[in-house]
This record gives structure tokens, sequence and C-alpha cells, in this order.
């Protein structure tokens, strides 16, 4: 059975997933033996092991090797991988491309979803790799960059797929002349890719990030190259190896899926970017080399998720405790450190009504970071949340931020087990102005948050909103009892592009995106250009070169 | 009954058209009494002559009026255009797009229909208008500006609206929780704009090029700023007036659709493409303007057809008077400005086998030329077919284009009865070699084109298809009664991205792209990023706001 045919009934669901938008997952989220299999976890420890302090065999060739990946949890990994300039990379990928590109849409969507049925058996493997890049904690790390990423390469595929398939791939045109004989053609479709598609990959989520431009771009016929993030290049080598694997068994030059892995102090990002031989960029990533990418990319077709600062606006609740437990766990959950974590806070000066009576802007500052201490009042707890920072330059940021505001919680270090060097922070909450925009105005990506006063929730919602469009936002949260207060709150925020979630309080977060149904970054402010996933996403990776024949009479 | 429901039958048979692309049309392309009412022609032409020589009615305010369309046909229009500056258009727009943004789908997409119906209606007024600035006959005036154009605005409206629809309102999502209570969201999806749409116009087929970006970008709820070519302004402030008339009777601000004319001397389309209010460009016209728009517009959401270079490539025939007599028709359909008109045709040094037995390269150019002689030796034909010249350039580029190969055809003026001073040009045929490259690798807009003698049907491909890559291509067309020669081809030309037509001989020319199944241009190569009409084309154009809401237990 061709791999196509293997996976055809889980491609049907996820179409029609995409179409409903209703719960649905292809891969169980529970690291449990049952699922995984009884050794799986230990298996996926000892393969990650193996691969420490020593070259990874990825099957490339490479001038050289790089790599210089320290885990957050404080131990180099002493992995090196094979690194070939930008000018080797294209020529091989756009000569694999070749065949690719004329395989028909069953045989390369059949390779993709084999791949990503590969990936998931490989979950703890690549959880562990994601956790000591990263700095996830281990449970996060296998959600995240296992199954979540695994639906999120499913839904590209499946949108990828479905794209495709409505173009018809012939017809027979007959067009009527009166009473004369029609004009008849016969008209073939056919799908031709782009070209050499360049992914570059981030440090935080590396594969969750990754994977729908990797998938997209595949399935539509493009050659892929990923430049991984120097300090994560782990979790995208395993993936691109478990993908080679899969392209020679189906008879592919492997080459179709390159890793282009560099190292910090000799980057390749900006040359591999501005080569006339790449015809698609994918980028998650800061806003600064975003717009470079945006600027100086030898293609108009460039897809990225930057950065936002995403807010939350409290109003009122009939549940002060879930609120604020929710919001705590929100702003502890990876140290902030998740594009989708909120920042700002945003609460009228004079306090918000509650299912417990009225709460001052001091009571509701206080609820949240009571919230925060008793969340992380068990170390072993707080480390499964929190993770650990995954760049050093967050920790700094942290630092430097006490002094923006009157700080509310400190931020501190918070042990983990068994890893004495591990880098970690706690949430810092400040209470600032609403005026104190030099504070809050701008991304503090980390364990940073304000709570921030203002004259009215209507201030709330314009300050929230217009700062979405300003810097960009990639979700905002707001608790109301009032319908015309969501109303509002819901007209403001589609305006400036964000996804609005209300009244979160139980085991659902404003961090979280469901694939197959929440639309991950808009587009439609400076967060991102692009969406995971949407039809944009994928129906420009491919064209279409149409023939037409004139039937012999 | 609301405007989508008057016309949800016709919406329906073009989205499905648009799946099948089997022969389908909603606009009669016959210019009959007995379709368009026994008046419509006379009626047509009086409304047209009522307006020259005065202020074009638009309804829209301007600082001054502008507006110098002379006739290819030798008279001045002596119409005039309220004009305003870019900041003054942007702001009514951005305005005027508050509430259209807001309208549902169906309101959008209903106003839409309307605005195409009623323009079917005044296909002859549109004829005339088209005529009188394009410069085409009035036959393909009518059809070209009138019922092809209205068809590529409907297939517009299909896109964007099935691309909309496949966007769920609102779903109930619940998340298992193993035995607890599952995690249930009620989740909304809100279709939002991009912005201001920018449409920049052409002189030659003002309304066909036009109608797919004006209609797909205010079917996606943008407000859409129109900025016609000096030169034929007046049949796209035609349109726009009576769009605007829809607008108003719908109780939407008119300036949801505007008309941004300038003067030649004192352009405006750098500023309006360049303003950051601009959130999509659409632009039809020159390579060289459209590389400054897509390196200026300040939104990378730029669409285009710029130029390129169409081939026919003669390997052999079943029908040489056949081929012939289609090949001088393509070339003679007015006057080669048809962005589909072929260029180059590539002929093998050593002849060609037919079903008159082997011609030589000398007797297939001749019979090409002969063919163009036929077709153009009765005046009233050849006027019908050519049309005039629209810009003096072109025919200052066919003098010179004299000195470029041997003469197997010289041009010359043709006589259109009734306009003394029409500009007119026929075919110029010009025998090269292959080698000559600097003669035939460029475009040479207008009735210019190249009898190309190379080493055999083989190389005869291979430049074809490199100069489509190289310079852009939108048609090709290939003589072969060899199965695996049209194979070779279609390889060769689909890699190129262009649309590849084989062995017409009957009533059908390689200039032709029929609405609901040709893709016009197909984005692949440098005569366009952007095909009418695919998914690509429209799925951009509006972005999805989610909302999601805990339900309360």
């Amino acid at each position: 059975m061709s791999f196509f045919e293997t996976h055809r009934a889980r491609l049907d669901q996820a179409v029609n997933a995409c179409r409903t938008r209703a719960y649905w997952s292809a891969f169980p989220e529970i690291a449990s033996g049952k699922i995984y299999g009884e050794t799986a976890k230990a298996d996926g420890e000892a393969a990650f092991k193996a691969m420490l302090g020593k070259p990874f065999d990825l099957g490339q060739s490479g001038a050289k090797q790089v790599g210089q990946e320290i885990s957050p949890y404080g131990m180099p990994l002493g992995i090196t991988y094979p690194a070939d300039n930008a000018d080797a990379l294209i020529e091989s990928s756009m000569k694999a491309g070749e065949a690719w590109g004329r395989a028909s849409i069953e045989e390369r969507v059949g390779v993709c979803l084999e791949m990503v049925e590969r990936l998931n058996k490989q979950s703890f493997l690549i959880a562990n790799a994601a956790m000591h890049t990263t700095g996830q904690a281990f449970m996060m790390a296998f959600q995240a960059a296992g199954p979540h990423a695994q639906d999120r390469a499913l839904e590209a595929i499946a949108y990828a797929y479905d794209e495709m398939i409505r173009v018809p791939r012939e017809v027979n045109w007959s067009k009527p002349q009166g009473k004369g004989d029609p004009i008849v053609l016969d008209k073939v479709f056919r799908i031709v890719p782009r070209g050499v598609s360049l992914v570059i990959g981030c440090a935080t989520f590396p594969t969750w990030n990754g994977y729908p431009a990797i998938f997209a771009s595949l399935a539509t016929g493009n050659s892929v190259i990923v430049k991984p993030h120097p300090g994560a290049i782990l979790p995208l080598a395993i993936t691109v190896k478990i993908a080679r694997d899969v392209l020679k068994e189906a008879g592919f030059d492997p080459n179709v899926l390159m890793l282009a892995p560099d190292a910090a102090e000799a980057p390749i990002t900006q040359e591999l970017a501005a080569h006339p031989g790449v015809a698609i960029v994918d980028f998650t990533g800061s806003p600064a080399f975003g717009q470079w990418v945006r600027e100086n990319a030898a293609t108009a077709l460039v897809f990225t998720e930057e950065a936002g600062i995403n807010s939350i606006v409290i109003d009122s609740t009939g549940d002060f405790r879930g609120m604020c437990a929710n919001i705590a766990f929100s702003l502890s959950l990876y140290s902030g450190q998740m594009c989708t974590a909120p920042q700002n806070i945003f609460i009228p000066a004079g306090g918000i009504e509650t299912n417990d009576g009225h709460k001052s802007f001091d009571e509701v500052a206080a609820g949240i970071a009571g919230a925060v201490d008793k969340l992380l009042g068990d170390p072993d707890r707080a480390a499964n949340i929190l993770g650990t920072i995954q760049n050093e330059a967050t920790t700094k940021r942290v630092t430097d931020a006490r002094k923006l505001g009157r700080i509310v919680r400190d931020s501190s270090a918070s042990p983990v087990a068994g890893f004495d060097n591990a880098r970690t922070a706690t949430p810092l909450l400040l209470a600032v102005d609403a005026t104190d925009d030099r504070a809050w105005g701008e991304e503090r990506f980390g364990p940073i948050a304000f709570l921030i006063r203002t004259a009215s929730t209507a201030e709330s919602i314009a300050l929230a909103s217009q700062s979405a469009r300003r810097k960009g936002a990639i979700t905002a949260s707001l608790y109301s009892t009032s319908d015309a207060v969501v109303d509002q709150a819901a007209d403001a925020f589609a305006r400036a592009g964000v996804a609005l979630s209300v009244n979160l309080t139980g085991g659902i977060y404003v961090n979280q995106s469901a694939a197959f149904s929440d639309y991950h970054v808009s587009g439609a402010n400076p967060a991102g250009n692009a969406c995971l996933t949407d039809s944009a996403f994928v129906a420009n990776r491919f064209r279409v070169a149409p023939m037409r024949r004139q039937k012999v009479a």
C-alpha cells in the first residue's frame, strides 16, 4: 500500500477538521507508555544521550562541522553538524527538487504524511532534544515539539493537499458556436512548485513553528532548506534526518530536505535568504531580523512570525480566583517565553466588580501575584511549569526591567532538581500607569508583566488594541461579565488582527493555540504577515501551468 | 429580495465553473440586440457621445479636474474627471471602508454581483469608451471590455466568496479530558479586510485586467482606489460610477470605490503605491514600473501582471493552411497589443513536415506572411481585426524594428472607414537567426514578430522556454504531430510557468484566455507574480480574527 493510501483516512479527517475547526487531533499529547509504547520514554532518552558529544549522523555532506548548543539546564550538548555554504546547499536543493516537483500530488503528500507519522514515533527523542535546546520543561517539550507540532505539520499538509486538488487535473472544454460545431479543447492543469523554500527556525519552538512551513512547502513540490537557530539545531536535525530517510525509501533524492546549520559567529541566514535561487522564505524570529528578511529576501514570497505584545484586559469577573489562577499560569508557563504569552495586564484604576465583591487595582494585582506564588510554591510543580530561560539575554532583561515600575512580585531563580546550573526566573510583576508606555509599550520578552492602571475598561481596550496595531500582538485576553464590553473588545481586537480569548478560568490558557482550530497569528498586524494555517499560507507555494490542445476532428 | 439572493444562482454556477474549469460564461459575448435589447447599441453610443467634451459626473469630490484622453481613432475625448491628492483619497477610502469591512460576506458579495450585472447592461457604452481609449475595434472592445471582463469580475467574486466561506463562522470546540469534563470553548471567526486596495490600470485592457483585482478586493471587504492609466480613464470611470450607485443604494458610503485619475505630466501612482495607508496593490503595466511597484509599495501584498515575450514553436503540422491562418490571426488581432500575443516564431532551419509535404523555413515564413495578407486583404475586415495602435510609441517601435532582421512582410497603415486620422499598423514579420537574440530576445510590444531559424525543434523549445524564464511569458503555442514533442514542450513550458496551446487551427487563438477555465498568467515567471484567478489571488486579501469564549458552566 502506498504511503498516501496508508495515511489517507488521517488526511481526510485533517482536511475535514480544518473546515469545521471543531476539536480534533491526530497525535496524542499524553506522554503515556500505553500510547507510545512502554519503553518509548526510556528509548527516547537513551537515543538522545547517545547523540551527545559527537557528530550528528545527518547523511548530508558538509565542508565543515558546526554546533555549540548548550542546554539551558546547564550542560553543553557537544553535538556537531555538517555545514555547507549557501551556493552548495541551494545547488543540491535545486537538483533534488526537479524530480520532487514532477511527482504526483499523492506521491508527495503520502511521503509527507509518512514523515509526520515517523516523527510521532520519535516524540520522546524529540522531547529530550527540545527540552535541552529550548529549555522547556520535559512535559511541555514533549507536547509542543512532539504531538502538537506534528498536528501543525499535518494541518499544513491538509491545507496544501486541499488547495492543490481544487485545481482540476484536466477538463474537456467545449464552447458552443451557435449552429456550428463547438470549439473543443482538451485542457490539462499541472501543479508546479516555486523552487527552493528556506525555513528559518527559532530557538524557543523550533519544530512547532517550523513544521507548518516545511510541510506546506514540501507537499506543494518545493525542495526545502531548514536553517535552524544556532541555539536549537538538534530538534530540527532529528526531524530532517527522519524525513530524509522517508525520501530515500520513496526513491527521491534526500536533498529534497536539507539542514543548513551555522555557527553564531559565522551566520549564513542572510546569504541564504538573499540568494537568487531561493523562491520562498519562512521566518520565525525577532522583528528586527524579520524586517531585514522582508526587505532583503530574494523573493517577495516571505512568510513571517515575528513578535508582539500581548494584553489582558480585566473589566470584571464572575470568578475572581479562577481568573487570577488562570492568569498566573499564563504568565508562568515556560517563563513567559511563548509568543502567545501575555505581557500587559490592563486594570481600571477604580478597580473591578467580582463575585467576591469590589476589588481595587491593588487587590487585583495582589490576587494575581498571590496566584503566581501559590502556583510556584511547590518546587517540582514550579520546574514543570517554568522550565528554564532559553537565552542569557532574557535573564538580563528581567534584571533590567525591575526599575520600570513598582515591583508587585519580584522574579527569582527557581531550582530544578537534578540540574544545578539551570537558568531560571519566575515572573516579575510591575505596576505602572497607563502613561508609562515607555515601560509597557515595548516587547519585554520573558517572565516580565505589567499591571497597568487605566482610567476605564474603554481606555484599556483602546490602549491594548492600539498597541497591537502599532507593535503587533498575537493574543489578547478579556475578563468581563458584560456582553457589551465583550462586543466592544471583539470589534477592537478584530480590527487589530488579534485573537481574543474571553473569560478563561479553567484548564485552558490564552497562550495555547490548537492546530485545526485556532488560527495562530492573524497576519494583520506587525506580529507577523502569515497565519498557521490558512489558505493564504499554502496557496501561493505552487502555481498552475496549463496546457490546452485542440481536439483533432 | 437581497442582491445576494437575486444573484445567488449565478454565483453558485460561477463557483462550480471555477472548480471544473469546463466551459461556462455568465455574460453573452455576442453584441446582439436580441440579448442586450434592440436599442442597446444606439443607446450606448448616444450615452458615450453625450459624455464627450465635458466633465464626467463621477459623484466624487476633487480639488481639480484632469483628463486629456485622445482616441487612437483620431479625436480628443475632451472629458475631465475630478482629481484629488493621495492623502485625501486614502483618507476617504479608509473612512468608507470601516462599515464595508464590517458588512457580512453575503452583503458585500451581493453588492459586487449587482455591480457586475449593471456593468453588463452598459456593455455598449463601455464598448464605445474602450474602443476610443484602447483603440480596439468595436467588436473586440465590446467583448473584452464588456462581457469577458464581467466574466473575469464574476470569477474573482466567486473565488473570494468560496475562500471566505471556507472559514467557519463559529464552532463549539470541546476537548476531551479523560474522565473529567471536557474543556469547551465557543469560537467565532471573523473575516477582516486588509484595508485600502489600490488597483493600477493599463491602457490596453483597462477593465479586463482591472476587474479581477477590483472585485476580489471589494468582496473581501477592502475599500478600493482605482488609478486608471491617463490614456484610458473613461472605461474605469464608467465602471466606478455604476458601482458607486450600487453602493449608495445598498446604504454604503460610495467612497468604498473611488477613482484616482491623474494627468500624464503630474502622475500620482507612485505617491499612492508608497502611501502607508495602502494595504494591497494590484498593478498591470510595464516591467519597469512593475519592478518599481514591487520594490517600493508600502505593502508586500503586490499582485502584478507585467509583460513577457510569447513564443510559437513550429515542429510539424497536419494542417499547414489552418496553422498559418491561425497564426496570422493571432499576430493581427488588436495589432499585436495583447499581453498574450505571440512575438517569436521558432522554426527549424531545415523546415518542417506538413500535410502538404515538406516546407522549408522560407516556405513556412511565406505561408504565415501570405495568411496575414489574405486576412487583412479586405479593409473592413482588417479594421475589425487590427483596431488601432493605442500609443504613438508603438508606431515608432514598429518603424525602428525594421532594421532588426530580414523583412518577410512589411508593416503598413491600414485605413479605418470613418476615421481618417486613426493610428494603425499591420504586422511586421522579420526573419532572424537564433543567435540574433538582441533582436528577438527583448519584448517588442505591438505588431512585430520574428521568424527565428533554429537548429531543431529541441533548440526551439529550449530557447523559447529559457526566454520565458528570463524575460517572462504568458503564452506559448506549439504545432507538432508528434506526441513526444508535445510532451517535451509541455514539460519545458510548465517548468517555465507558461500556458501552452497545442495545434490551434480553428476559431480559437493562443491570445484568448477564457474566464472560469484558463489561468491567465502563471505567476511563475517574470511576466507577473499573480494569476487571474486562483486561490492565491484572493486568499490573502482578507484575514481571520478569531474570538474564543469559555462556556460558563
